[in-house]
């Protein structure tokens, strides 16, 4: 079992699936920017990897909920940024995870899961703390190409094969 | 005919004429972003060659098709990202055509028109797969610049003078 | 006279005072992107220069006569792209005007007038066409930037000088 | 007393707190982009030093109200561009506080005040006046970056290691 493929495929919010900005009107948090490719690619690759997603934003959480939960059709938990070890761990197993965040706060959880990634726009530390980094920022096709690497590493699928 | 022009350039929406984000409030997609002197130059590449536009986006169909068919007057077609290789050769002849896309989805039809061309922001197989990559990102000129491309490579028209 | 500064400093909304961004919703264009400084810097520089502005953006027009007219309290004019070198030539004269500018269509103006700049973000026509280029961008600093190097090389003031 | 550590972190909200940008629509000033990080690293730097925030901004300032006071739970001073070196000296004392600023107008406080921070997209003339530029941009976890930066130079503590 030691070379087994992760099972779980466990994907931050803020700055992963969105670009990190928090457009604020006078009436508090009201816009999050997500980008191209993430949902088409995530479709493909949940026949192979059990995805699901975790935020700590309580303000933006009705936003985030539209996009992923209704619109993509994913779970999202809310889950905050210091119990996210743990969490993960008794949810998933940390072993069997494979864990994507941006944050100096995901710098442990990236560092304990079975394989970390953090997208070029992710915080130093973060990036420190990740076996792969991707070429995109969040909300800029980051977890589409981490969804190409993971099959091609995990599953032996090349992607761009399949498409012919 | 070896030579003759190509007929119909397709171009696709979200990342080519907008710079990909979707910006999202709590009761969904909201938003997108057109850049500046696409419209205008498509304006006058018309004339020349018959433009049309394909989005696979559903949920942010009325706002693509206000910018396009209502502000801007152009014919606008939805079609899946894995439909396009057929459609656009049922429907325009894959080898009079010259397409514009950015996504990892465009990749083939990209390859099997007869000119392909993807903007700077483009996903790294859609850029592999055609046969022009430009300086500028989508909706950020990127269309503007395919279009003085297309008027000197296709039409040996060089816009700057004729600006004079 | 010969080296009598210009009198007049005619700047282009869209890509120079915003980022050239236009966000849709389903009702048309709904918001612009304008940028730090710009407002503080121009209200000093007007002492010395008659500044106004103009716009070829007709379905934007509201927004930017909110921020420039309203907010800002300078003249706003709605101008064609193909009709800018004639109306600056009639109304302020080429020769006493700096017209800054980021679109392939400014590039006549930009070359005709007594002093041509160009945003970081301009058009690569807009730039070869204009004897100043900016290390800032529309949107971001560009015109503050812009007005700074105007106080000097016209007006033989340093701005930063003044601040102390 | 010579080498204490400030006693104050003053931050100016526009092109630090956020990205700098102020988006428009027809009503006026309707939103302000900030970003991720910023919020959780104050929360744990206020244990450590006085933390508030200034702005010149009246027409946005509901909006950085709604942020800064309502959200994230900090003091809010409305401060004219140059009336910040007199006002921070009266109220905080320029030698014990740390500012953080982007414009070309804070060029003079980040000079006086006991250590200036400027991010990585502020003006030149801000940053030539500022002892430390943080790799991170304004809304894009510069207000962060500091905060690590700032635990570490004057509190000696390794923010990574207490993650641990």
């Amino acid at each position: 079992m030691k070379n087994a493929a992760p099972k779980n495929f466990i994907i931050d919010i803020d700055g992963v699936m969105t670009n990190g900005q928090m457009l604020y009107n006078k009436n508090g948090k009201y816009i999050k920017i997500f980008g191209p490719d993430d949902s088409d690619m995530l479709s493909i690759l949940k026949k192979y990897i059990n995805i699901c997603f975790i935020t700590a934003d309580k303000k933006g959480y009705a936003i985030t909920k539209k996009r992923i939960v209704n619109d993509m059709g994913f779970k999202l938990y809310y889950v905050n940024v210091l119990d996210r070890v743990q969490w993960i761990d008794k949810k998933f197993n940390l072993k069997k995870t494979i864990y994507m965040g941006d944050s100096i706060f995901d710098s442990i959880a990236l560092q304990k899961v079975a394989y970390g990634i953090a997208p070029k726009n992710a915080d130093k530390y973060a990036k420190k703390s990740s076996k792969h980094i991707t070429t995109a920022s969040g909300g800029n096709r980051a977890v589409s190409e981490a969804c190409v690497f993971i099959l091609k590493k995990f599953f032996k699928i090349n992607f761009f094969k399949l498409l012919k």
